[in-house]
């Protein structure tokens, strides 16, 4: 099945069985996402009825397409879906996106029967399913958009997976990321999971997906979680891996088995089967944004010793108090370090730890020295970076870009905190982020919370490979 | 001091004492603040030097001004501030906005010195002081940006007071205010606070100020906590205070010290101390947006059973985790309304709470009436109502914003989760957003959490209107 996933995620071509002209068909934002997202490989709409979409002929049938086809994108109703897989079966496509709900997961029987005629036939032809009951995917390393949501060929492409149990969440998460810069390698949502689940999508991104660096998964609830524990294990000491739970309650739970088929389960034993594995487990979107990039970007956090140098006292000491709630410390620095920062702040500033920067605001060069000594000094393990716009430091963000051109990356995390309003900044943050080992977050907390993220996930690593020499 | 708080808030002239052409000084801040903002008083820029500031003719002094001058905005280097603090006092000014730093709060022990001597002449001729070490302060409801960043007076105008204790907490709290629509009446740093503390704002901002609903305030650290407790107290039953306080730990602590001249003091007493005043603590800066714009617009939340109505599973069942994170549960509907969902909803969606509106994209209407259902329904307290942009339900929030257009207010709170990219459904949220008793927060976590806040918040102002009518 595996070998057949990477087909599946680079298809040469793609059919859209179900694709329509018609705004009010999901098969017309497929389509949309196809060309727009400006796929390179072959795109066949399949519609017994329409002769051209978005200007590209249409087949009456799979069958009627002469060419090879890798994916087949189904967004037909649900009781059409039976003889739609049969055709892909005897068409021989490599895998299929099942958008098309209505089975497992509603309250009437018949979906149930006809998930399992759907397995059948899958069965037979050995096909690969992403679905029923997906949004489909997204593969920006490979640039394809095979969903019904155009909009996330915007997404930054990148070192982070996202495979979740929900299409909503992969949209929540999504459009977060746009936001925050996150790169992005695959995103998708699983469905009902016919026969692809986390456990083959782990072992997909883990063994064949290179430019995956850090995987993410939301989970609602799965009828058998050991395998996924099992297929996590594999990537430990390698790519990091993130687990977003939910259904936490027993609301929640009923509520899974309703959404995607399969009970939540109780949550505490989640919790620590997740540690056992070494998944580190985060409890919101923002969390899971904002620990994803830094795994994917930055040197691992050894210790927990962290600098905190902010243009303004106010956030220095919020995201001081982030450090330390996150089990963390502040450094205190070598005195090299400190000798730095007396000479370059004067002494109406805060120069121990946070250090207060707000008075090189106009001399970005000193700010640069006090973060490159702070980052060298033996006594920290990482650096946190703090700067709000204020009008008379408009250059400063610039300027450090300018400086970070090109440079060495960071050999210690450096987690950035830039606040300004909408439209100051935005390129300059782009260009740094994600960059030369330094990852941006939006508030000095979550600064502080992410080194905490950091930490444990370089204890899973580390354990890991301790294990790896104990031959455990 | 206090009727004079008005009138330094509500200026009819300002004048900038050290106003530049130079962007390397404040004082071209300031003024472009001023200019910019649109302010409709009289500008007079203060400088021996300059003939002309933004095409606004310069005076050499105070006292050359022939008009009399509501405020001073002081951005002169500290050692000359005694003598052009008594010059405002001559000048017979309302009240001075004094943005030089180098008091108090600096290592050196002048710094101590030249504060008792400014504390001096203040006290000679009762000039209250906004600062010294301040950014200055906006009003947004009387148009003046008395403050060195022009871009708050990009801020919406509202029912919320933001008092702080550093500037650097309201630039990044004024930054993701914009982002999230909270509207603002003043906005200030009350820096080192020469004669203007939290208690004499709080007793401007309760007893004096009709468009400030919600007073919220950042705290490091006071001298005399009980003056700000006791001046809460008035509050009770009436506008809502919360309070975010920093500096929780040791090190922050002596930050503290170093900033603005106090030590923050043991955190487990503010704690204490906040609940018995019925103010509502908050642990970060979106938090704190989040509740105040809540407490600003809803209806308050009277009892724990929330409904939560979503367009995705998914985030659905985040928001009820989040429900239940808070200490408050799930709505079990009525008769009436689960009738309603199910005669609009087919039996393929989650149909109890969460409810998942999947089937409803294309059908705003019907998802408007389960909302109004879920409102009027007998069983429910609150409603969070969560939509994911999926390109095919593009039209569902601008339906919604014409549905509410003119609509009565909602009577019980409700909370939306509007998640989109960047320029899609923006001007429906704002149009949303703040009206009709509905307020958006980002996302599900967040929706859950404003739940706990809004319950914790009546709370209080029930348990103040007991003790009025006990006479306590």
């Amino acid at each position: 099945m595996n070998s057949k996933l990477k087909e599946l995620f680079c298809p040469r071509s793609v059919a859209v069985i179900g694709a329509s002209n018609s705004f009010d068909k999901l098969g017309y934002h497929v389509m949309k996402s196809l060309v727009e997202g400006n796929y390179q490989g072959r795109i066949f709409p399949v519609n017994p009825k329409a002769g051209e979409i978005r200007g590209i002929t249409s087949h009456p049938s799979l069958g009627a397409i002469e060419e090879p086809v890798d994916v087949a994108v189904i967004v037909v109703p649900a009781p059409l879906v039976p003889a739609t897989l049969d055709e892909c079966g005897k068409k021989n496509v490599k895998g299929v996106v099942m958008i098309t709900a209505g089975f497992r997961e509603i309250e009437d029987s018949k979906g149930e029967a006809l998930q399992e005629e759907i397995g059948r036939i899958a069965r037979q032809y050995r096909l690969p399913v992403i679905g029923p009951n997906t949004f489909g995917f997204v593969n920006r390393t490979f640039g394809v958009n095979a969903s019904f949501t155009p909009e996330f060929s915007r997404l930054k492409s990148g070192g982070i997976a996202l495979v979740s149990q929900s299409g909503g969440f992969c949209h929540l998460c999504g459009f977060l990321a746009m936001d925050q810069r996150m790169g992005v390698s695959k995103l998708m949502s699983l469905g009902n999971r016919l026969n692809v689940g986390f456990p083959e999508l782990l072992k997909h991104l883990i063994e064949e997906d290179e430019a995956t660096r850090v995987i993410t998964l939301y989970i609602e609830g799965l009828d058998n979680p050991r395998e996924l524990l099992e297929a996590a294990k594999a990537a430990r000491g390698g790519k990091h891996i993130i687990a977003y739970k939910s259904g936490k309650s027993e609301k929640g739970d009923s509520a899974s088995k309703f959404h995607t088929g399969s009970l939540a389960g109780d949550y505490q034993i989640w919790r620590g089967a997740f540690r056992q594995a070494g998944i580190l487990e985060v409890s919101s979107a923002e969390q899971m944004i904002d620990a994803a990039k830094a795994l994917d970007v930055c040197a691992p956090l050894k210790g927990p010793r962290i600098a905190v140098l902010s243009g303004q006292a106010g956030p220095g000491m919020i995201a001081a108090d982030g450090v330390e709630k996150a089990g963390l410390k502040l450094a205190r620095f070598s005195a090299k370090t400190s000798e730095i920062i007396n000479r370059l702040l004067p002494p109406i500033a805060i120069r121990s730890n946070p250090v207060d920067m707000g008075p090189a605001w106009y001399d970005a060069k000193s700010s640069f020295e006090i973060l490159r000594a702070s980052v060298e000094d033996e006594n920290t393990d990482g650096v946190i970076f703090i700067a709000m716009f204020a009008s008379a430091n408009v250059a400063l963000v610039k300027s450090l870009a300018e400086y970070r051109k090109g440079a060495e990356p960071f050999k210690k995390p450096v987690i950035a905190v830039f606040t300004a309003p909408r439209g100051i900044w935005e390129e300059e943050i782009a260009a740094l982020d994600g960059a030369g080992g330094l990852s941006v977050v939006p508030t000095p907390e979550r600064a502080g919370a992410v080194m905490g993220d950091l930490f444990a996930a370089n204890a899973f690593r580390s354990r890991a490979s301790v294990q790896g020499l104990n031959g455990l």
